[in-house]
């Protein structure tokens, strides 16, 4: 049983939208992500997931609307429900969701990144 | 669906050693704690726990050994696994743990905190 320096684990990598896997837990994973630039719309069918910004600012934009997140701030996006992440400037993320999320949900297609490294 | 300012939420109370829920999902609670002092030694039978330092520094005491973190560090103590919080300075803490957790596990005693408040 060892802590994780979540900044620490940032710094191992450069790689955009591909996140890295840093604990799990009761079949969750904890994981850390760059983002910058847009991503794709999707949703994901069984997974609550979770963001919590720790560098940069996060946009999610939703159907009906959308949120900012700067350092320190969080947001649950339910299961099914469809977002965009965009980062206009290079942004660190935490992601907690059930092992099983898929990072493009069932939307698919070439940005879709599996079997994670872990850090 | 609203963003959280963790900060903001650990702002709204005094209280030591009785979390706070700021957010759920997949049956998972993510709480903010204020910890100052000594807890009681505790294990989690069916659930593993994540602590995360958001402020201070929390020493986890295990029967073998400790750990201690500082801000932006985290751990994740496996169930079944005893400890015992402590930390000489007042530390901000965010767990995130099965919805069924209580704060002193098997333990229980006159420190077990139930019908946790949502923030």
């Amino acid at each position: 049983m060892r802590k994780v320096n979540v900044e620490e684990k940032f710094a191992q990598f450069e790689e955009t939208w591909s996140p890295r896997i840093v604990a799990e837990l009761n079949g969750q994973h904890v994981k850390v992500a760059r983002l910058q630039g847009e991503f794709v719309w999707h949703a994901h069918e069984h997974e609550d997931e979770l963001f919590w910004v720790v560098r940069g600012r996060l946009t999610l934009r939703f159907r009906d609307g959308e949120q900012t997140l700067g350092p320190g701030e969080l947001i649950v996006v339910p299961r099914g429900v469809e977002h965009l992440p965009v980062c206009e400037e290079e942004t660190w993320v935490v992601l907690f969701e059930p092992a099983s999320t898929v990072n493009t949900g069932t939307a698919g297609g070439e940005r879709t990144v599996t079997d994670l490294p872990r850090l």
